[in-house]
């Protein structure tokens, strides 16, 4: 499936994007006046293969948690527990991403890709049929309450600093749930996916991605997650090289650089976004490892790019040097680093208003409004 | 009126800031993990006296419009018709500022304060009545078609460059038109107010008051409008700069500031600011002409900032002169230009978000997910 998916993710519709740029140029306002936002909705307009592109009315945030045999490194002052603990924060509506789910009326869906301790008996992966009314997004949009899937491909992945943080087919079969969240989401009406993740000491391996894809220094590609003191960070640095020195991935190959640094939501991230790209729908990252996830994804299918926006900049650097290498411009800039979606849906409005004015705006000819 | 709305105009209340300060340590999120998002709740909190804050349900955006005497030195290419025509594509539901509106669930009032050319017949001023089910929040609030309010005071400003642009009971008349509505607006229910404006030419009295309120040299406050060419640029800066050698207004003494060198959208907007902050209301600053609005307000009463939101940061380099005196960080960088109130608009959910986080986000203690 990974390899039909790569397979159907094509390059954008310059045709398309030619129309929406004459587009731009006639609606009553100022050449180039509506910035960043002009140049995104020209984007879509490729992407879609029409303008103007589709309003995305329907959003989905998928939250991928795993968890991290890295975290042994004590590379974060979270105990491990708090990954589990927060997946039952969110499906009791209790934290941030549910609180910006229901101000943006998306659905939510969690999936566990391999939370380390016990989490509630949920349904299984595959559960949300096309177009079911009671399915991902027919139950949970708007409600901030998500759906709880279980996709758990092993509980938590390796030690990175002492082998292979997965197995080529653990990574495999991680990527493949992305893909399939991202298409059941899609089959039920979402027209745009939103990234989010929950695992303590996911910046680790994210850092560890983006310079094995970039080939920056791990320095470059380490921030300090949830706010590490100064020795914990410097640390955090060394274990990111250990970790690369041991393995020394190859970015030409990003199953097995996924396998090696990787995290299982990262894993299944980077089928979210090809699964998206795959079927031409917009894919809304939100952090570093959403970031250090399209990195992947792009290695897998270059073209894949087109169907994603960033969300924001996250405060991690590396989400800078993996949004730089994938030559995208986020929307938000406000200092966010807390993961779990939640720059993403902060930028949701802002998508759908650079859509909205392709459809809805008048032109000077059609408003009577003269030109300078 | 001016003189009890200045009066009314408080500070900040410390006692909710310290309180909205340690709420956000307790949810559940590293702590500072919403970077600029928590400032931003804590400043409501002080504004609003509690913590938290009240949700800014209902939003009301408020287009003030007139034309400009100077438009007569040919600082913009686009004929001062295009101001009454704008305000006809407003009505009609075809501007941007329409669209995003509509997306935002926010009411839209036009304000006829000086426009040059005929409108269509409208409503006077203080017509929407208290709680009026048909006043403006209640007919227009996310249909995007505004309800026009006709307070003329001229029909267009003098041409600074030769006179005042105004007499000072005409500026007064003009900040009490902005007064009044920011108090109807909050009677008949808006949480939050957002200031638009519309008025061919007005970049260049933005740049002038911005210049005598900062001190900044003209060509730092003047900047390129809807996109002029070089030469016009050139031009435009000459205009601001002659008008200010002119009447060497005196920032001590702000009516006297927007008489000789504003624009009666921009003194209108002036007392829209000052009402929302007497009434301990938030107000979401667009783009240039509402920070050279703002930059007035405050030197009629300084405590005025605290109700404050910088809502973007415009591409006109006055509104990052704006706003770096003003001590305001905005929320949205996306290049925009546009005016009509569109980079409040965008701008809206995240101060939404910021303060539903306060009301709905969990605490470790509750949602029992353990601390580092």
């Amino acid at each position: 499936m990974l390899e039909d998916t790569i397979a159907a993710v094509g390059p954008p519709d310059e045709a398309a994007m030619t129309a929406a740029r004459q587009l731009q140029a006639r609606l009553t306002k100022p050449a180039g006046s509506l910035g960043d936002l002009e140049e995104l909705s020209v984007r879509l307009a490729g992407l879609a293969g029409s303008c103007p592109p589709p309003v995305p009315g329907s959003a989905a945030v998928a939250i991928f948690a795993g968890d991290h045999g890295v975290h042994a490194q004590r590379v974060s002052p979270w105990p491990q527990e708090v990954t589990g603990q927060m997946v039952g924060n969110f499906l009791a509506g209790g934290a941030v991403v549910n609180a910006f789910a229901r101000q943006a009326g998306a659905s939510m869906t969690v999936i566990d890709v391999g939370v380390a301790s016990p989490l509630p008996v949920a349904d299984p992966v595959n559960a949300v049929g096309v177009g079911d009314p009671d399915g991902a997004l027919g139950r949970a949009t708007g409600s901030g309450i998500p759906r709880l899937i279980s996709a758990p491909i092993r509980r938590g992945t390796r030690d990175m600093t002492v082998t292979a943080a997965l197995t080529r087919e653990e990574a495999r079969a991680a990527v493949e749930v992305g893909i399939d969240i991202a298409g059941e989401l899609i089959a039920a009406g979402a027209g745009i996916l939103l990234t989010g993740d929950m695992g303590i000491a996911n910046t680790t391996p994210a850092a560890a991605l983006i310079a094995a894809f970039t080939g920056v220094d791990a320095a470059e590609a380490t921030g300090r997650g949830t706010g590490v003191d100064d020795p914990t960070y410097q640390h955090k640095i060394e274990v990111v090289r250990a970790a690369l020195r041991r393995h020394s991935p190859d970015p030409a190959d990003p199953l097995g650089v996924l396998a090696a640094v990787g995290g299982l939501e990262h894993a299944a991230l980077t089928g979210f976004v090809l699964g998206a790209a795959a079927r031409r729908v917009p894919v809304l990252l939100d952090g570093v490892i959403a970031g250090s996830a399209a990195l992947a994804a792009a290695a897998f299918a270059p073209d894949c790019v087109a169907a994603i926006v960033a969300g924001h900049r996250s405060a991690e650097p590396g989400a800078a040097v993996a949004l730089r290498q994938l030559g995208l411009t986020p929307l938000i800039d406000l200092g966010l680093r807390l993961g779990e979606g939640t720059g993403a849906l902060l930028a949701l409005p802002v998508v759908t208003g650079a859509v909205r004015v392709l459809h809805e705006v008048a032109t000077f000819d059609s408003a009577g409004v003269a030109e300078k």
